[in-house]
């Protein structure tokens, strides 16, 4: 079994501060052993990674906020959890793409994501998915995404 | 432990009859302790409340439609379980806004939902969330709110 | 109790192979007694079945669409599970209806699954349930359905 932060550290990847919401909820909900998170936006350089693929973004863009979003995520499970080696499985993945009503690949945008779960995780990074274009996202982010993870 | 049924008194909230589903499914499914509740739109007299955020409907709107939609939710919470003071935590809230392609406030609506949810049930009342812009909703709801709630 | 491959016999329904991801993901995901299914879009003779309702679709298209994923989904249950009768409720459907601006009818395409789980399943297949309009879906997909599933 693999260290969850030794993996993060092989993949150059530092951990950012949790983010915290702005209002009447929270990042992160657990009942029982299966933490829910709330969707989390894209962000570059402290901003919000704005733009909607098909127009100002191209799928390698979008792949690569995916991929940011994803480590946010698993910066908000560190917050939560207190030791990311507890995660027995990231269960479910559902990645919304803010997209032109002609942009047909959410799923390659969304890869981004998937396979840095793989990476730092293992197979218990392996979800079920879903990946879909949506009209916005709050602030105008590239990318949303939540996840539900289940924890020991 | 303040009473739930007080609180909504106290707010001036009477909850409506729960909705009901118009076909082969119902408005919320349990599994164990966790209780899904069904995509829920929103209503005004009687009526569905259609249109657009960043079309016809503002933002302030677009929170009284939210709020209007966690009452009904409530609702359906209290017909499902029978005593709403049983509820545990409100978990995971999901707010579609039915939004044009730049309307990018999806949060500021749904805190209309997610502050309710809070002077009803208090701490058990804070959720994870994801807020989005979607391209259509049923009957042309401005807005679209399903949860999962665990009970006791 | 009804034994679900002899229903599926009688509506005539021969469930194809399983879908297989093409990724860092599974098109199936288990967490102690509840199964996650990843989005499955919609295909047709062998071909992802394309194209917007409100545009190329009508609701009668969309509905034989939502009910070939639903077969699709009960596929990869079978795939996953082994033994569909282990199926003890099929808890949350999420329909994603690829959507013009302007097409309000979502909840009439999705029945299109809804009544297939509940034809197969009988009193377990009755689900809590979303339908929205989503901008895009991948491959130009004009559906794509995921849901959760209790077992035995």
């Amino acid at each position: 079994m693999s260290n969850v932060y030794d993996q993060l550290k092989m993949l150059g990847i530092e951990l950012p501060a949790a983010s915290a919401p702005a209002t009447a909820y929270m990042m992160s909900a657990q009942t029982d052993k299966i933490v829910f998170l709330s969707g989390h936006i894209a962000k570059k350089n402290g901003k919000v990674w704005a733009g909607k693929l098909g127009d100002v973004l191209d799928i390698e863009q979008g792949r690569k906020a995916a991929r940011s979003v994803a480590i946010d995520l698993i910066a908000t499970l560190h917050s939560h959890i207190g030791d990311l080696n507890r995660i027995k499985h990231i269960v479910k993945v559902t990645s919304l793409v803010n997209s032109t009503p002609d942009f047909t690949e959410q799923h390659l945008v969304a890869n981004g994501a998937s396979e840095l779960f793989v990476s730092v995780f293992g197979e218990k990074g392996k979800h079920a998915r879903s990946a879909f274009g949506v009209a916005q996202i709050p602030l105008g982010s590239c990318i949303e995404i939540e996840l539900i993870a289940e924890i020991e």
